[in-house]
C-alpha cells in the first residue's frame, strides 16, 4: 500500500488525483490529454450508461450512431459553432498513406454531421419528431486536463431531436434537463441546480442553454450536464426542412442534449472522503463486499461455506463480492473504504456463533454504522440499509449544499462568498458585468436556477436591476 | 415505397444494399467510408452486445476504455503489425491549432496502447491474469467498402488479455472463440465454422490466429469473429513483464480477440430473402409486431382495445410493437416483412368474434406459416414460436451450408466448387500455393477447421502431403 492518502482539507486536487489513480477508476495515458478508464471507473460508467439509457428510452428516444469523422466544410456551417469549437479541433490530414482532399475533424460534438443526415431523412411532418441519441467518443482539445473532468477525448452521450414547432423543441430541451436532475438526484446522490445558461456561457450555436450545476466538497461547481434548444441554427445551416400538413416547407427546430463521464468525477467529489471513495449504491460497482473473519484455518473452514451460501443467496438482489485474498481483515476493511463500497459484510465465528453477520455501512463511519444482522434476515438488512444509505448520501450532500450557497448583498459580500461557495445575486444581463466579476473573481454565472423568487432587484457588481436571480460560483 | 426490391438471383450484392438501407439499417455518410447506423441498426447492435458482454462477463472479463489515439512510434514497436497496418492508417497532424510534435494514429486496434498501459500495472504473478475487454470505434482506411461489410470506421468490441504462461493464453484464446461460435450459433442461428487461420491470414503481430467462418445466401464466406494467440510479440515489444512465483522476471503472454458489427451484416446474408430481412428471434429488436386489422371505424373501435391489453401482456415477455399507423394491413404486412420481424400477430374483429389471434411467422411464409392461437394463449404461443423460428433458422442455414460445402478431388473439381461454395481440401501450409489458388480462383484459406478427420493427403493444387484439411472460399 502506498503512502496515506493526502486529506481533502489539505490538498483536494491531490486528493482527488490520489483517489482517482488509486481506487483504479482511471489512469494517465501516453496520449497527451487522453486517459485510460480501468475496469472499476469503466464499470461506474456503464452503470451511470444504464441509468441514463432506460431513462432515454422511456422519453421515447432510439439510439444511433454517426461517423466519428466530421468534413472541415461542416464545421464552418454554423457561424458561433463553428468560432466556439475551431480551437479545439484534431484534426485528420492524412489516411490511407495520402494526403486528404478534403481534412476531416475529429468530431468535438456532432450537431453537423447528425444535420447533414437528419436533411435526407426528413421529408414531411410524418418524419417528425426524430428523437436520437448516441453513446459515444468525441475530442476537445485541451490544454488543462484533469481525469474524468477534462480530458482531451471523452465518453458521452449525445442526444440529437427535430421538431416541427419551436414549443415542442423547448419541451424536449426541458425533458431532457429534467431526465438528468432525476437521475443525477436520484442515481448518483448529486444534489444538482437545474438552470438556464447566461448568454456568455451557452453551447456555440444555441438559442438556449439549460445545464444541472453541483457544488463538489472543495465548494467549487462542476457542470454535469446540459440541454441546449437550437432554434433553427442548425436546420438552416443544413437545410433540414419538412413538408407541413399545410403543404408548406419549413425547417425544422432541432435540441441536443449531453452528459459525460465528468459525472464519475462528480460523484468523487461530491461523496468522497478523507478515506476514499463513496459510491452512491445505485452506481456502485459492487454494492457490498464480505470480508471473512478468521485467524487459522480450522476458523476458515467454519466461516467459508457460511459465507458460500451468503454470496449464492446475495447475488441474487445486489451486486456482492466476497474478498478471498490472502490479505488481513484491516487491509481489506481500507481497501474497500478506499474504493467507496458502500455496504460491508464481515463473517467470522464469534458472530457466526450468534448466528449474527456484521453489517458496516462505508458512510457512516464507526459504531454508527455497524449493525448485527441473524443470518436469515442478510437479504433484507442488506437491501434496507442500500437503500438508507443512498438517500442518506443525497441528505448529507443537498446540506452541505445548502449552506454554502449565499445571498450576495454587497460587492464584498460577494467576493467572499464566492471563496467558498456559490453566491445568489439578481442577474443583470451584461455580458460586460459578468466578464468583469469573472476577471475579478474567477467566478462565472453557473446558472439562472428554474426556480425563481420573483421579483426583482440590483445586480451586486453593476447595480442594473434584473428580475432573476443568478448563481455565481468558481468552477471546474 | 419505392420500387420492387432486387432479388437475390438476380444481383444479391444490390439485393443486400437496398435491404440495408429500405429496412432503415444504415445509411451512407458524406465521409468517404464511414457509415450511420440507424436506430434499427443500433438497435439490433445494442442486442448483438448484449448477447456478448453477458458471455463476456460470465468468462471472468471486465470492460474498460483505452484512447482514441496512438502515437505513431507505438505501432511501429511490433514488426509484422506495423506492416500489416500502416497503409490502413488515419493520422491526426494537428490539433489545437498546432502541428502536433508527433503525430497520433486513429486507432486501428488497441494491442499497443494497451500493452503500454498493461506494462505499467502488471508487476507480479499476483496481477495476472488481466482479462480486459473494450467497446469501441476503430478506423482502418480501407478502398472499397460496402454498409456494415468493410467500412473506414466500424463499431466492435476488442478483448485484450495477459498470462503467465503459453498454455494459458492458448487456452483463453480459444475459450473466446468458443464464446463467439456460441454467440454466432445460438443467437445470431449462423452455423459458422470454428477453425485456425493459414499464416497468410493471421493477424498482424500474432503467433496464432483464429476464427469462425460463416457462409453467406450468395455461398461466399464472411470472417465473423477472430480469435488471436499473440505469444510474446507485444510482451517483448512493450517491456510487459511479470516477477514470477520463483522471483524472475518474466514476459507475459497475451491475447487479442474482436467482433464488430460486420456480424450484421452476416445476420443479412445468412437469413435475408427476396421479401427482405430476417431476424433471428434472440436479437431481433421487434420480436412481434401486431398489425389490427379493421375495415371501419365500428371495427377499429372494437379491435384497439384488446389490441392494447395484448401489447401490456406481450411487453412482459417479448419485445413487441403495435402497428398504429394510417396504412393498410398489405401495406404493414410487406413493411415488417422487409424489416425481418420473426412474428406478426393479426388481430380483427373476425378472429376476435372466434376469441382467437392470428400468428403468421417471418420465415414460413403462406399457409404454413400461419396458426390461429385463442386469446388467452397469446403468451405462451408467441414464445414457443419464437424458440421455434429461432432454432428452424439456424436448422434451414446449416442445411444450406452443409449442402454447399463439398470435398475438392482434383484441381478441377477446387475450381468449379470456389464458384459456388467451399471447398475442402487437405492442406499443405505452402505460402507460395496458397497465392497461386488465389490468384487463380479469388479463394482463400477460411480456416483450418477445429474439427479434423485425422490422416493425411494431397492438397489439391501441389500435390504435396498435409495431415490438416482446410476450408477455400471466396470472402466478403
Amino acid at each position: 500500500m502506498a503512502d496515506k492518502l493526502t486529506s481533502q482539507r489539505e490538498d483536494f486536487s491531490k486528493w482527488y488525483n490520489q483517489i482517482v489513480q488509486r481506487a483504479e477508476l482511471a489512469d494517465y495515458s501516453p496520449v497527451r490529454g487522453s486517459m485510460v478508464i480501468r475496469p472499476y471507473g469503466y464499470s461506474l460508467w456503464e452503470n451511470v450508461q444504464a441509468g441514463l439509457d432506460r431513462r432515454f428510452k422511456a422519453t421515447g428516444h432510439q439510439n444511433a450512431y454517426f461517423p466519428l469523422f466530421i468534413p472541415m466544410s461542416f464545421m464552418q456551417k454554423e457561424k458561433e459553432h463553428v468560432e466556439g469549437f475551431s480551437p479545439e479541433l484534431a484534426v485528420v490530414t492524412h489516411a490511407g498513406g495520402e494526403l486528404l482532399e478534403e481534412p476531416l475533424v475529429v468530431r468535438p460534438t456532432s450537431e453537423t454531421i447528425i444535420g447533414h443526415m437528419y436533411a435526407q431523412w426528413i421529408r414531411s411532418y410524418r418524419d417528425l419528431p426524430i428523437l436520437i441519441n448516441c453513446w459515444n467518443n468525441v475530442v476537445r482539445w485541451e490544454l488543462r486536463t484533469r481525469l474524468f473532468l477534462r480530458t482531451a477525448e471523452f465518453l458521452w452521450q449525445e442526444g440529437h431531436t427535430a421538431h416541427a414547432t419551436a414549443v415542442e423543441a423547448e419541451a424536449e430541451t426541458r425533458r431532457m434537463l429534467d431526465v438528468y436532475a432525476d437521475f443525477a438526484i436520484n442515481d448518483a446522490a448529486i444534489p444538482v441546480i437545474a438552470g438556464r445558461k447566461s448568454e456568455s456561457e451557452k453551447f456555440a450555436g444555441a438559442v438556449r442553454s439549460y445545464t444541472i450545476e453541483a457544488m463538489m466538497g472543495d465548494k467549487k461547481a462542476l457542470q454535469s450536464g446540459t440541454s441546449h434548444f437550437l432554434g433553427q441554427n442548425f436546420a438552416k445551416a443544413f437545410e433540414i426542412k419538412y413538408l407541413s400538413k399545410d403543404n408548406v416547407q419549413e425547417y425544422v427546430w432541432t435540441t441536443s442534449w449531453g452528459l459525460s463521464a465528468r459525472v464519475i468525477g462528480g460523484i468523487i467529489m461530491v461523496h468522497g472522503d478523507d478515506q476514499g471513495l463513496q459510491l452512491p449504491p445505485k452506481l456502485a460497482p459492487v454494492q457490498a463486499v464480505v470480508v471473512p473473519i478468521f485467524k487459522n484455518d480450522a476458523e476458515r473452514s467454519q466461516v467459508m461455506p457460511v459465507i458460500a451460501a451468503l454470496k449464492q443467496q446475495l447475488a441474487e438482489a445486489v451486486r456482492v463480492k466476497v474478498d478471498e485474498r490472502d490479505e488481513t481483515p484491516g487491509f481489506k476493511f481500507n481497501d474497500w473504504e478506499l474504493r467507496g463500497v458502500p455496504l460491508r459484510l464481515e463473517v467470522g465465528p464469534k458472530d457466526m456463533a450468534k448466528g449474527a453477520v456484521v453489517l458496516a455501512r462505508r458512510d457512516l463511519p464507526g459504531k454508527e454504522g455497524k449493525s448485527y444482522v441473524p443470518q436469515a434476515r442478510v437479504i433484507e438488512a442488506v437491501q434496507a440499509t442500500l437503500k438508507s444509505i443512498q438517500s442518506d448520501m443525497l441528505a448529507r450532500a443537498t446540506e452541505f449544499r445548502d449552506a454554502n450557497v449565499h445571498e450576495a448583498k454587497s460587492w464584498d459580500e460577494f467576493k467572499s462568498i464566492v471563496e467558498d461557495g456559490f453566491a445568489r445575486t439578481w442577474y443583470c444581463g451584461d455580458l460586460k458585468c459578468e466578464a468583469e466579476i469573472k476577471d475579478e473573481t474567477k467566478a462565472t454565472t453557473r446558472c439562472i436556477p428554474l426556480d425563481q423568487p420573483g421579483g426583482s432587484g440590483k445586480c451586486v457588481h453593476c447595480g442594473k436591476i434584473g428580475t432573476e436571480v443568478v448563481l455565481y460560483g468558481r468552477a471546474y
